[in-house]
């Protein structure tokens, strides 16, 4: 009833299912100080998880971008532009915030199934 | 199955609507520096577009309070309480981020439609 | 159909139940300077309010750790790690937030009743 996708933490998911929906988080496997590529990363590995979850992104339902920097919002944009699906745009929210190491961006994703 | 409200920007919506649940995100459509101002507008656009989806106040289920400023949170605060259907008080949580230009406030919401 | 759990606030809910989910938020009783303690009075008080609602932390299906002090971000973990159904782990994000007062930890939880 309850689906867990693991993810390189014993005590976290990747990726959560339950009663049609997918609920995933994802960082940036590079950690190189640029905002456009972390977020070009960390879309390609949502783009993973949904597909493992029986989601993609013309279902998603809603993100939640956290920006290291909001300085930089516009490399994000532009990675995000490239990536959405514009017949299916999600509910977004940008917020800037405090992140971990050198995370520039962490993107929080809920997805319905297909 | 998923029903998109368009917003502004080409690739994001203003509001999703899937499975008897609404999800939205509002800011001030006034940028002036003033807490209280820019709550209550951004509330009543969450108002309008609830309406649009089929929900009302009275079935916000959650609110995340994004604040620019937490020294602020008595003006939102102020906004809220005079806004909020008090016998249907939903899930709050305030956090202090930074957010884009002028925008004090930004408001997540999640709603069951009627 | 959708149940509201009171807490101090009038304006805002303790917790939301609504179609098989539970929708709730929970900070520290206590405010002493220590982030280890303050995490696990909150996850105490998500016990609690997921066990008035129907579900436990084996059904948590996201959480969303906002933390004053990202610097302090393992001793959250160390609360986190003795807490959590390692079974069931639940898809996590961790933000640096500014919270109200003398908050270190502010825990959003998303959970499925039993």
């Amino acid at each position: 009833m309850i689906e867990r996708i693991k993810g390189s933490a014993p005590t976290r998911s990747r990726a959560v299912v339950h009663n049609g929906l997918v609920y995933t988080v994802a960082v940036s496997s590079d950690k190189k100080p640029d905002v456009y590529l972390q977020t070009r990363l960390a879309l390609e590995a949502i783009t993973r998880t949904l597909s493992e979850a029986g989601s993609d992104k013309s279902h998603i339902l809603t993100a939640t971008m956290y920006l290291a920097d909001m300085s930089k919002k516009d490399d994000m944009n532009r990675a995000w532009d490239e990536w959405v699906d514009r017949n299916n745009a999600p509910q977004r929210a940008c917020i800037g915030a405090t992140l971990e190491g050198a995370d520039l961006i962490e993107i929080v994703i809920t997805a319905a199934q297909k």
